[in-house]
């Protein structure tokens, strides 16, 4: 069993976040490990797979922005809508600089030349990913939605299979694409039994 | 300018329907020019690319579908609603279909070992997939939403993305996804001015 170094995994995440956003150098696992100051093989101590780094950044990012949403929600009294509207406009944000940095992120996992593969800024790409999304947003739809008989699982798969998805196909219309995900969400759960205004 | 046979393209799209569904033999480029009775390097003549050929798939299958629709929604009388229901239940029907014989198309395309990549049913993997859905589609959007000002063309992507990773994260609950697609698009777009009712 090789020593653990505590707190490597948050050490090595925050490079590979720092790595993601500020580009220049390729993103390689021997370039991360010499950032983070350990040798390229400890890397493997802690995350198995090139693929459970991107897992530990995806996490990291969305717990993030759940955080940020919630104190969004704790700050003022607003109506239903305005809360659906700065929600999709967070997560369209977050979607937003995801894309950007595509590249980068495709440039560590690396390897797979096939046409078509990871051209879609298709992310999380597994499906844990998009269970662990499902139960991240479950309380603050709960929290939006109160008396609601919406499916708020499926709320959240729509809502993160979406917003990467016109921003992909329709990169130069923002305001189109949220307007369309947010009176979507506004419209289609309003008759659902959610309190609606202040 | 190598000799062009008439109706070869159809051919091969056939004969590479047959295989996908009917599964059994390996679906390799030499197996399919074999059942359409041709030399394996003519197929380059017609389908430069293995992805040329599940693009000619792609269209035919949902050009298909998009027929019955049209002629379901001339049968009969329906409230929009119902037509709304129907519509998406079509999708559902073909979206779980190519979910089945996923694993005979990813075989064809081949060669690519990348973790994650193609797990998910994202079918099409090309934007042009996805802007020849939303050309296809407007037509029958404009004659369900008649005098609707909603983003016809947004609400096929958000269609066609959702229902394919509904069935890929909930496989089971067929049920349960057609209903939260049916009910997001009901009601989403009942404000929009929609005639609503028979």
């Amino acid at each position: 069993m090789p020593k653990l170094i505590k707190n490597i995994e948050t050490r090595l995440i925050d490079e590979l976040e720092n790595m993601i956003f500020t580009g220049g150098s390729e993103l390689t696992l021997r370039a991360l490990a010499e950032r983070a100051g350990i040798a390229v093989g400890t890397i493997y101590n802690y995350f198995p797979d090139k693929d459970d780094l991107l897992k530990a950044l995806f996490q990291r990012e969305w717990s993030n922005l759940i955080t940020e949403i919630v104190k969004e929600l704790d700050s003022a009294e607003v109506s239903r809508n305005d809360q659906i509207r700065k929600i999709v406009g967070m997560i369209y944000e977050l979607s937003e600089q995801v894309g950007r940095t595509l590249p980068q992120r495709k440039t560590l996992l690396g390897g797979c030349k096939e046409k078509g593969a990871f051209r879609l800024p298709s992310y999380p790409h597994r499906p844990e990913g998009w269970l662990w999304l499902r139960e991240a947003f479950r309380p603050i739809w709960n929290r939006v939605f109160p008396d609601s008989n919406i499916d708020v699982d499926r709320l959240t798969i729509m809502v993160v299979s979406i917003v990467p998805r016109l921003i992909f196909l329709f990169p130069e219309q923002g305001e189109e694409n949220m307007q369309f995900i947010t009176q979507l969400i506004q419209r289609g759960t309003k008759e659902y039994g959610a309190t609606d205004g202040r």
